[in-house]
Protein backbone atom coordinates (compact mmCIF):
# COMPACT_ATOMS: atom_id res chain seq x y z
CA UNK A 1 0.00 0.00 0.00
CA UNK A 2 2.37 2.61 -1.22
CA UNK A 3 1.74 6.12 0.12
CA UNK A 4 1.77 9.35 -2.26
CA UNK A 5 3.18 12.22 -1.32
CA UNK A 6 1.45 15.12 -3.60
CA UNK A 7 2.13 18.88 -3.46
CA UNK A 8 -0.75 21.41 -4.74
CA UNK A 9 -1.53 24.61 -5.67
CA UNK A 10 -5.13 26.17 -5.44
CA UNK A 11 -7.15 29.16 -5.53
CA UNK A 12 -9.36 28.91 -2.34
CA UNK A 13 -11.93 31.71 -3.55
CA UNK A 14 -14.29 28.63 -4.16
CA UNK A 15 -13.60 26.63 -1.52
CA UNK A 16 -14.74 26.01 2.12
CA UNK A 17 -11.54 25.95 3.05
CA UNK A 18 -9.15 22.84 2.61
CA UNK A 19 -10.83 20.83 4.74
CA UNK A 20 -14.13 18.43 3.94
CA UNK A 21 -17.03 19.36 5.68
CA UNK A 22 -20.61 17.53 4.73
CA UNK A 23 -22.27 19.33 1.68
CA UNK A 24 -19.76 22.07 1.73
CA UNK A 25 -17.19 22.53 -1.20
CA UNK A 26 -13.71 21.59 0.16
CA UNK A 27 -10.19 21.41 -1.78
CA UNK A 28 -10.49 17.80 0.26
CA UNK A 29 -13.69 16.67 -1.16
CA UNK A 30 -12.36 17.69 -4.59
CA UNK A 31 -9.31 15.69 -4.33
CA UNK A 32 -11.13 12.59 -2.72
CA UNK A 33 -13.42 13.08 -5.69
CA UNK A 34 -10.40 12.75 -8.40
CA UNK A 35 -9.52 10.03 -6.32
CA UNK A 36 -12.66 7.99 -6.53
CA UNK A 37 -12.58 8.94 -10.30
CA UNK A 38 -9.16 7.74 -10.65
CA UNK A 39 -8.72 4.63 -9.28
CA UNK A 40 -12.14 3.94 -7.48
CA UNK A 41 -10.81 4.02 -4.08
CA UNK A 42 -12.62 5.91 -1.37
CA UNK A 43 -9.80 7.54 0.92
CA UNK A 44 -9.26 10.37 3.49
CA UNK A 45 -6.47 12.32 2.86
CA UNK A 46 -4.59 13.81 5.45
CA UNK A 47 -2.36 17.79 4.91
CA UNK A 48 -0.21 19.43 6.21
CA UNK A 49 -1.87 22.64 6.78
CA UNK A 50 -6.06 23.34 7.40
CA UNK A 51 -6.30 26.76 5.04
CA UNK A 52 -9.37 28.87 6.49
CA UNK A 53 -12.10 29.60 3.36
CA UNK A 54 -10.90 31.73 0.52
CA UNK A 55 -7.00 30.93 1.15
CA UNK A 56 -4.62 30.02 -1.05
CA UNK A 57 -1.88 27.53 -1.64
CA UNK A 58 0.98 27.27 -3.84
CA UNK A 59 2.88 24.35 -1.68
CA UNK A 60 0.21 22.48 0.32
CA UNK A 61 1.59 19.14 1.63
CA UNK A 62 -0.62 16.14 1.50
CA UNK A 63 -1.06 12.47 1.69
CA UNK A 64 -2.69 9.11 0.97
CA UNK A 65 -2.29 5.34 0.59
CA UNK A 66 -3.20 3.88 -2.66
CA UNK A 67 -4.11 0.44 -2.53
CA UNK A 68 -2.38 -0.15 -6.21
CA UNK A 69 1.51 0.88 -7.22
CA UNK A 70 1.41 3.53 -10.12
CA UNK A 71 4.03 5.27 -11.18
CA UNK A 72 3.56 9.15 -9.31
CA UNK A 73 3.89 11.13 -12.93
CA UNK A 74 0.40 9.13 -13.67
CA UNK A 75 -0.92 9.73 -10.31
CA UNK A 76 -0.53 13.31 -10.88
CA UNK A 77 -1.29 13.74 -14.48
CA UNK A 78 -5.06 11.49 -13.87
CA UNK A 79 -5.56 13.80 -10.83
CA UNK A 80 -4.99 16.82 -12.46
CA UNK A 81 -6.99 15.17 -15.52
CA UNK A 82 -9.98 14.20 -13.41
CA UNK A 83 -9.90 17.81 -11.69
CA UNK A 84 -10.51 20.05 -14.27
CA UNK A 85 -11.88 22.53 -13.99
CA UNK A 86 -11.77 23.15 -10.66
CA UNK A 87 -8.88 25.51 -9.88
CA UNK A 88 -6.58 22.93 -7.88
CA UNK A 89 -3.11 21.51 -9.37
CA UNK A 90 -1.00 18.65 -8.10
CA UNK A 91 2.28 20.26 -8.78
CA UNK A 92 4.54 17.11 -7.67
CA UNK A 93 3.35 13.49 -6.93
CA UNK A 94 6.64 11.24 -4.99
CA UNK A 95 6.17 7.74 -3.27
CA UNK A 96 6.60 8.56 0.41
CA UNK A 97 9.52 6.55 2.70
CA UNK A 98 8.67 5.00 5.74
CA UNK A 99 6.11 6.08 7.87
CA UNK A 100 6.16 9.69 6.90
CA UNK A 101 3.22 11.88 7.14
CA UNK A 102 2.22 14.93 5.38
CA UNK A 103 0.58 16.79 8.80
CA UNK A 104 3.04 14.83 11.97
CA UNK A 105 6.38 14.83 9.80
CA UNK A 106 5.92 18.82 9.12
CA UNK A 107 9.10 20.28 10.96
CA UNK A 108 8.30 24.04 9.02
CA UNK A 109 5.20 25.60 7.29
CA UNK A 110 5.49 29.04 5.60
CA UNK A 111 2.97 31.64 4.48
CA UNK A 112 2.99 34.49 2.09
CA UNK A 113 0.61 37.34 2.78
CA UNK A 114 -0.04 40.02 -0.30
CA UNK A 115 -1.53 43.32 0.58
CA UNK A 116 -2.24 45.60 -2.55
CA UNK A 117 -0.97 49.10 -1.13
CA UNK A 118 -2.47 51.88 -3.99
CA UNK A 119 -6.02 53.59 -3.91
CA UNK A 120 -7.16 51.40 -6.96
CA UNK A 121 -8.69 48.33 -6.47
CA UNK A 122 -7.77 45.16 -7.54
CA UNK A 123 -8.88 44.03 -11.32
CA UNK A 124 -6.70 40.73 -11.99
CA UNK A 125 -5.70 40.25 -8.27
CA UNK A 126 -9.07 40.74 -7.14
CA UNK A 127 -9.89 37.31 -4.23
CA UNK A 128 -5.97 36.91 -4.20
CA UNK A 129 -4.47 40.06 -2.09
CA UNK A 130 -5.91 42.65 0.61
CA UNK A 131 -6.55 45.69 -1.01
CA UNK A 132 -4.91 48.23 1.45
CA UNK A 133 -6.30 51.90 0.15
CA UNK A 134 -3.35 53.94 2.25
CA UNK A 135 0.11 54.28 2.77
CA UNK A 136 1.92 51.53 4.60
CA UNK A 137 5.34 51.76 6.10
CA UNK A 138 6.59 48.76 4.91
CA UNK A 139 10.28 49.15 7.08
CA UNK A 140 8.47 49.67 10.03
CA UNK A 141 6.04 46.74 9.83
CA UNK A 142 9.23 44.75 8.86
CA UNK A 143 10.84 46.10 12.35
CA UNK A 144 8.05 45.85 14.09
CA UNK A 145 7.15 41.95 13.28
CA UNK A 146 10.88 41.19 14.99
CA UNK A 147 9.36 41.73 17.95
CA UNK A 148 6.81 38.44 17.26
CA UNK A 149 9.90 36.33 16.45
CA UNK A 150 10.76 33.77 19.00
CA UNK A 151 9.14 31.51 21.44
CA UNK A 152 5.83 33.55 22.60
CA UNK A 153 2.64 32.44 24.34
CA UNK A 154 0.28 33.75 21.14
CA UNK A 155 -2.48 33.93 22.81
CA UNK A 156 -3.62 37.82 21.42
CA UNK A 157 -2.79 36.17 17.61
CA UNK A 158 -5.34 33.32 17.96
CA UNK A 159 -9.11 32.57 17.11
CA UNK A 160 -11.50 31.78 19.83
CA UNK A 161 -12.37 29.09 17.91
CA UNK A 162 -8.76 27.88 17.89
CA UNK A 163 -8.67 24.12 19.36
CA UNK A 164 -4.53 23.67 19.41
CA UNK A 165 -3.93 22.57 23.10
CA UNK A 166 -1.17 25.62 24.16
CA UNK A 167 -0.81 28.82 22.94
CA UNK A 168 2.97 28.53 23.05
CA UNK A 169 5.04 28.66 19.55
CA UNK A 170 7.93 29.70 18.22
CA UNK A 171 7.87 31.93 15.11
CA UNK A 172 10.87 31.62 12.68
CA UNK A 173 10.59 34.22 10.04
CA UNK A 174 8.20 37.49 10.23
CA UNK A 175 9.78 39.36 6.79
CA UNK A 176 8.28 42.24 5.36
CA UNK A 177 8.96 43.75 2.18
CA UNK A 178 7.25 46.07 -0.04
CA UNK A 179 7.63 45.39 -4.24
CA UNK A 180 6.28 48.23 -6.01
CA UNK A 181 2.56 48.60 -5.35
CA UNK A 182 2.84 44.96 -2.97
CA UNK A 183 3.42 45.13 0.53
CA UNK A 184 4.51 41.12 1.10
CA UNK A 185 5.04 39.21 4.21
CA UNK A 186 6.74 36.08 4.76
CA UNK A 187 6.23 34.00 7.86
CA UNK A 188 7.45 30.42 8.75
CA UNK A 189 6.87 28.48 12.02
CA UNK A 190 6.88 24.65 12.45
CA UNK A 191 3.25 25.57 12.79
CA UNK A 192 0.64 28.09 13.67
CA UNK A 193 -2.76 28.52 15.45
CA UNK A 194 -5.61 29.59 14.07
CA UNK A 195 -5.38 32.92 12.20
CA UNK A 196 -2.57 33.80 13.49
CA UNK A 197 -0.98 34.49 10.09
CA UNK A 198 -4.11 36.76 9.56
CA UNK A 199 -4.15 38.43 13.60
CA UNK A 200 -0.12 39.48 12.89
CA UNK A 201 -0.72 40.39 9.68
CA UNK A 202 -3.43 42.52 10.44
CA UNK A 203 -1.99 43.90 13.56
CA UNK A 204 1.06 44.79 11.95
CA UNK A 205 -0.49 46.83 9.23
CA UNK A 206 -1.56 49.21 11.92
CA UNK A 207 2.32 49.70 12.37
CA UNK A 208 2.74 50.40 8.78
CA UNK A 209 -0.14 52.91 8.97
CA UNK A 210 1.19 54.73 11.90
CA UNK A 211 -1.70 54.28 13.93
CA UNK A 212 0.02 51.39 16.09
CA UNK A 213 4.03 51.69 17.53
CA UNK A 214 6.43 48.81 17.53
CA UNK A 215 5.80 49.02 21.82
CA UNK A 216 2.22 48.68 20.65
CA UNK A 217 2.86 45.13 19.19
CA UNK A 218 5.40 44.13 22.27
CA UNK A 219 2.35 45.39 24.80
CA UNK A 220 -0.27 43.18 22.45
CA UNK A 221 2.13 39.69 22.56
CA UNK A 222 2.65 40.34 26.53
CA UNK A 223 -1.14 40.63 27.16
CA UNK A 224 -1.46 37.12 26.05
CA UNK A 225 -5.32 38.40 25.81
CA UNK A 226 -7.42 37.69 22.07
CA UNK A 227 -9.15 41.71 22.46
CA UNK A 228 -5.22 43.32 22.55
CA UNK A 229 -5.29 41.82 19.06
CA UNK A 230 -5.35 44.37 15.93
CA UNK A 231 -7.76 43.50 13.27
CA UNK A 232 -7.45 40.42 11.77
CA UNK A 233 -6.59 40.32 7.97
CA UNK A 234 -9.13 39.16 5.16
CA UNK A 235 -8.21 35.50 4.03
CA UNK A 236 -8.05 36.60 0.50
CA UNK A 237 -4.29 37.49 0.34
CA UNK A 238 -2.83 34.61 2.85
CA UNK A 239 -1.43 31.75 0.91
CA UNK A 240 -0.06 28.23 1.88
CA UNK A 241 3.37 28.51 -0.02
CA UNK A 242 5.55 25.34 1.73
CA UNK A 243 6.45 22.84 4.23
CA UNK A 244 9.55 21.28 5.31
CA UNK A 245 10.14 17.76 6.73
CA UNK B 1 -14.53 70.45 -21.53
CA UNK B 2 -11.68 69.06 -20.00
CA UNK B 3 -10.14 65.81 -21.39
CA UNK B 4 -9.33 63.13 -18.94
CA UNK B 5 -6.69 60.30 -19.35
CA UNK B 6 -6.94 57.02 -17.88
CA UNK B 7 -4.98 53.99 -17.07
CA UNK B 8 -6.84 51.34 -16.95
CA UNK B 9 -5.73 47.55 -15.59
CA UNK B 10 -8.93 44.69 -16.27
CA UNK B 11 -9.21 41.09 -16.66
CA UNK B 12 -10.42 39.92 -19.91
CA UNK B 13 -12.16 37.11 -18.73
CA UNK B 14 -15.27 38.43 -18.54
CA UNK B 15 -15.59 39.96 -21.72
CA UNK B 16 -15.86 39.88 -25.13
CA UNK B 17 -12.76 42.14 -25.67
CA UNK B 18 -12.20 45.62 -24.85
CA UNK B 19 -14.34 47.21 -27.90
CA UNK B 20 -18.59 47.77 -27.17
CA UNK B 21 -20.27 45.90 -29.26
CA UNK B 22 -23.96 45.75 -29.32
CA UNK B 23 -25.54 43.61 -26.24
CA UNK B 24 -22.20 42.32 -25.86
CA UNK B 25 -19.81 42.16 -22.12
CA UNK B 26 -17.59 44.69 -23.54
CA UNK B 27 -14.40 47.11 -21.23
CA UNK B 28 -15.29 50.06 -23.08
CA UNK B 29 -19.30 49.37 -22.27
CA UNK B 30 -18.71 48.86 -18.57
CA UNK B 31 -16.79 51.75 -18.41
CA UNK B 32 -19.06 54.16 -20.19
CA UNK B 33 -21.92 52.70 -17.62
CA UNK B 34 -19.56 54.03 -15.04
CA UNK B 35 -18.56 57.41 -15.91
CA UNK B 36 -22.85 57.48 -16.83
CA UNK B 37 -23.57 56.51 -13.33
CA UNK B 38 -21.12 59.07 -11.75
CA UNK B 39 -21.64 62.32 -13.90
CA UNK B 40 -25.31 61.48 -15.93
CA UNK B 41 -22.90 61.82 -18.93
CA UNK B 42 -23.33 59.25 -22.66
CA UNK B 43 -19.99 59.18 -23.99
CA UNK B 44 -17.71 57.22 -26.40
CA UNK B 45 -14.33 56.75 -24.90
CA UNK B 46 -11.34 56.44 -26.89
CA UNK B 47 -8.93 53.66 -26.19
CA UNK B 48 -4.83 52.97 -27.50
CA UNK B 49 -5.65 49.58 -28.06
CA UNK B 50 -8.35 47.48 -28.76
CA UNK B 51 -8.06 44.28 -26.97
CA UNK B 52 -9.72 41.17 -27.73
CA UNK B 53 -11.63 38.59 -26.19
CA UNK B 54 -10.04 37.17 -23.04
CA UNK B 55 -7.06 39.15 -23.25
CA UNK B 56 -6.12 41.42 -20.03
CA UNK B 57 -4.56 44.67 -19.73
CA UNK B 58 -2.25 46.30 -16.72
CA UNK B 59 -1.40 49.55 -18.92
CA UNK B 60 -4.80 50.34 -21.25
CA UNK B 61 -4.50 54.04 -21.94
CA UNK B 62 -8.11 55.45 -22.75
CA UNK B 63 -9.16 59.12 -22.91
CA UNK B 64 -12.95 60.79 -22.69
CA UNK B 65 -14.14 64.59 -22.48
CA UNK B 66 -16.27 65.42 -19.79
CA UNK B 67 -18.54 68.27 -19.70
CA UNK B 68 -17.23 69.54 -16.27
CA UNK B 69 -14.24 69.87 -14.54
CA UNK B 70 -13.21 67.28 -11.74
CA UNK B 71 -10.11 66.57 -10.25
CA UNK B 72 -8.71 63.79 -11.61
CA UNK B 73 -9.01 61.92 -8.06
CA UNK B 74 -12.53 62.34 -7.91
CA UNK B 75 -13.17 60.93 -11.42
CA UNK B 76 -10.81 58.38 -10.44
CA UNK B 77 -12.08 57.01 -7.23
CA UNK B 78 -15.80 57.69 -8.47
CA UNK B 79 -15.27 55.00 -11.70
CA UNK B 80 -13.54 53.01 -9.83
CA UNK B 81 -16.65 52.66 -7.08
CA UNK B 82 -19.15 52.34 -9.74
CA UNK B 83 -17.11 49.42 -11.68
CA UNK B 84 -17.82 47.32 -8.24
CA UNK B 85 -17.43 44.70 -8.65
CA UNK B 86 -16.34 44.51 -11.79
CA UNK B 87 -12.79 43.44 -12.72
CA UNK B 88 -11.69 46.45 -14.31
CA UNK B 89 -9.61 48.80 -12.30
CA UNK B 90 -8.59 53.11 -12.79
CA UNK B 91 -5.26 53.15 -11.98
CA UNK B 92 -4.47 56.59 -12.57
CA UNK B 93 -6.32 59.54 -14.02
CA UNK B 94 -5.19 63.03 -15.27
CA UNK B 95 -5.73 65.73 -17.07
CA UNK B 96 -4.63 65.86 -20.52
CA UNK B 97 -3.01 68.57 -22.53
CA UNK B 98 -3.57 70.53 -25.58
CA UNK B 99 -5.04 67.81 -28.40
CA UNK B 100 -3.62 64.74 -26.88
CA UNK B 101 -5.77 61.60 -28.04
CA UNK B 102 -5.19 57.84 -26.44
CA UNK B 103 -5.09 55.91 -29.42
CA UNK B 104 -3.73 58.60 -32.37
CA UNK B 105 -1.07 60.21 -30.01
CA UNK B 106 0.61 56.73 -29.23
CA UNK B 107 4.03 55.90 -29.64
CA UNK B 108 4.34 53.25 -28.72
CA UNK B 109 2.59 50.01 -27.60
CA UNK B 110 3.72 47.17 -25.07
CA UNK B 111 2.88 43.69 -24.77
CA UNK B 112 3.62 40.46 -22.21
CA UNK B 113 2.84 37.03 -23.12
CA UNK B 114 2.92 34.45 -20.18
CA UNK B 115 3.74 30.70 -20.64
CA UNK B 116 2.95 28.69 -17.84
CA UNK B 117 5.45 26.14 -18.99
CA UNK B 118 5.21 22.62 -16.62
CA UNK B 119 3.47 19.46 -16.97
CA UNK B 120 0.58 20.52 -14.33
CA UNK B 121 -2.26 22.99 -14.91
CA UNK B 122 -2.50 26.45 -13.57
CA UNK B 123 -4.44 26.71 -10.47
CA UNK B 124 -3.83 30.13 -9.62
CA UNK B 125 -3.35 31.52 -12.92
CA UNK B 126 -6.34 30.27 -14.78
CA UNK B 127 -6.90 32.06 -17.49
CA UNK B 128 -4.18 34.27 -17.31
CA UNK B 129 -1.63 32.25 -19.08
CA UNK B 130 -1.38 29.86 -22.11
CA UNK B 131 -0.33 26.42 -20.59
CA UNK B 132 2.20 24.33 -22.30
CA UNK B 133 2.90 21.12 -20.96
CA UNK B 134 6.35 20.40 -22.86
CA UNK B 135 9.58 22.14 -22.17
CA UNK B 136 10.28 25.16 -24.43
CA UNK B 137 13.37 26.61 -25.01
CA UNK B 138 13.49 30.23 -23.82
CA UNK B 139 16.59 31.07 -25.42
CA UNK B 140 16.02 29.70 -28.68
CA UNK B 141 13.04 31.25 -28.53
CA UNK B 142 14.64 35.18 -27.82
CA UNK B 143 17.12 34.16 -30.77
CA UNK B 144 14.41 33.66 -33.58
CA UNK B 145 12.47 36.45 -31.98
CA UNK B 146 15.38 38.94 -32.88
CA UNK B 147 14.43 37.59 -36.84
CA UNK B 148 11.52 39.26 -36.37
CA UNK B 149 12.45 42.76 -35.05
CA UNK B 150 12.38 45.75 -37.32
CA UNK B 151 10.29 46.85 -40.32
CA UNK B 152 8.51 44.54 -42.19
CA UNK B 153 5.65 42.63 -43.55
CA UNK B 154 3.90 41.15 -41.41
CA UNK B 155 1.13 39.60 -43.73
CA UNK B 156 1.90 36.20 -42.01
CA UNK B 157 1.49 37.16 -38.82
CA UNK B 158 -1.99 39.21 -39.05
CA UNK B 159 -5.00 37.65 -38.48
CA UNK B 160 -7.56 37.50 -42.07
CA UNK B 161 -10.00 39.32 -40.02
CA UNK B 162 -7.65 42.12 -39.52
CA UNK B 163 -8.40 46.22 -41.09
CA UNK B 164 -5.34 47.93 -41.15
CA UNK B 165 -4.39 49.28 -44.37
CA UNK B 166 -1.24 48.14 -44.69
CA UNK B 167 0.59 45.17 -43.34
CA UNK B 168 3.90 47.11 -42.76
CA UNK B 169 5.06 47.07 -39.26
CA UNK B 170 8.04 48.10 -37.48
CA UNK B 171 8.58 45.53 -34.22
CA UNK B 172 10.83 47.61 -31.80
CA UNK B 173 11.57 44.60 -29.13
CA UNK B 174 10.90 40.98 -29.05
CA UNK B 175 12.76 39.54 -25.74
CA UNK B 176 12.15 36.33 -24.39
CA UNK B 177 12.97 35.21 -21.43
CA UNK B 178 12.33 32.20 -18.64
CA UNK B 179 11.70 32.98 -14.80
CA UNK B 180 10.90 29.52 -12.87
CA UNK B 181 8.09 27.76 -14.79
CA UNK B 182 6.90 30.86 -16.73
CA UNK B 183 8.34 32.28 -20.31
CA UNK B 184 7.75 35.89 -21.02
CA UNK B 185 7.64 37.45 -24.00
CA UNK B 186 7.42 41.27 -24.36
CA UNK B 187 6.91 43.11 -27.37
CA UNK B 188 6.54 46.91 -28.39
CA UNK B 189 5.98 48.96 -31.72
CA UNK B 190 4.31 51.68 -32.48
CA UNK B 191 1.23 49.69 -33.51
CA UNK B 192 0.46 45.94 -33.81
CA UNK B 193 -1.73 44.07 -36.70
CA UNK B 194 -4.36 42.10 -35.66
CA UNK B 195 -3.60 39.16 -33.47
CA UNK B 196 0.01 40.12 -34.46
CA UNK B 197 1.86 39.34 -30.57
CA UNK B 198 -0.33 35.83 -30.55
CA UNK B 199 0.89 34.87 -34.07
CA UNK B 200 4.65 35.39 -33.11
CA UNK B 201 4.00 33.79 -29.34
CA UNK B 202 2.53 30.93 -31.43
CA UNK B 203 5.52 30.85 -33.86
CA UNK B 204 8.33 31.37 -31.48
CA UNK B 205 6.79 28.36 -28.99
CA UNK B 206 6.74 26.04 -32.28
CA UNK B 207 10.72 26.72 -32.03
CA UNK B 208 10.99 26.66 -28.24
CA UNK B 209 9.50 23.12 -28.85
CA UNK B 210 12.42 22.04 -31.35
CA UNK B 211 10.01 21.93 -34.26
CA UNK B 212 10.80 25.28 -35.68
CA UNK B 213 14.34 26.58 -36.54
CA UNK B 214 15.06 30.17 -36.71
CA UNK B 215 15.56 29.86 -40.34
CA UNK B 216 11.88 28.74 -40.43
CA UNK B 217 11.22 31.60 -38.87
CA UNK B 218 12.75 33.73 -41.13
CA UNK B 219 11.03 32.24 -43.88
CA UNK B 220 7.53 32.42 -42.70
CA UNK B 221 7.77 35.77 -42.08
CA UNK B 222 9.46 36.10 -45.86
CA UNK B 223 6.25 34.32 -47.15
CA UNK B 224 3.86 36.75 -46.43
CA UNK B 225 1.20 34.17 -46.56
CA UNK B 226 -1.14 33.96 -43.34
CA UNK B 227 -0.74 29.81 -44.31
CA UNK B 228 3.01 30.20 -42.91
CA UNK B 229 2.16 31.48 -39.36
CA UNK B 230 2.34 29.19 -36.83
CA UNK B 231 -0.42 28.09 -34.62
CA UNK B 232 -2.20 30.92 -33.02
CA UNK B 233 -1.31 31.33 -29.15
CA UNK B 234 -4.53 32.12 -27.12
CA UNK B 235 -6.49 35.29 -25.51
CA UNK B 236 -5.71 33.88 -22.11
CA UNK B 237 -1.79 34.80 -21.83
CA UNK B 238 -1.97 37.68 -23.51
CA UNK B 239 -1.66 40.95 -21.28
CA UNK B 240 -1.38 44.94 -22.95
CA UNK B 241 0.93 46.54 -20.08
CA UNK B 242 1.52 50.10 -21.48
CA UNK B 243 1.48 52.82 -23.86
CA UNK B 244 3.75 55.91 -24.28
CA UNK B 245 2.97 58.92 -25.59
Amino acid sequence: MPRYRLTIEYDGRPYRGYQAQADLPSVQASIERAVKGFCGQDLRLQAAGRTDTGVHATGQVIHMDLDKDWPPEVVRDALNAHLVPEPISILEAEVAVGDWHARFSAKERRYLYRILNRKSPPALDQGRVWHVKNPLDAEAMHTAAQRLVGHHDFTTFRDMQCQAKSPLKTLDLAAVRREGDYVLLDFASRSFLHRQVRSMTGTLAEVGAGRWTGEDVTAALEARDRKACGPVAPAEGLYLTGVSY
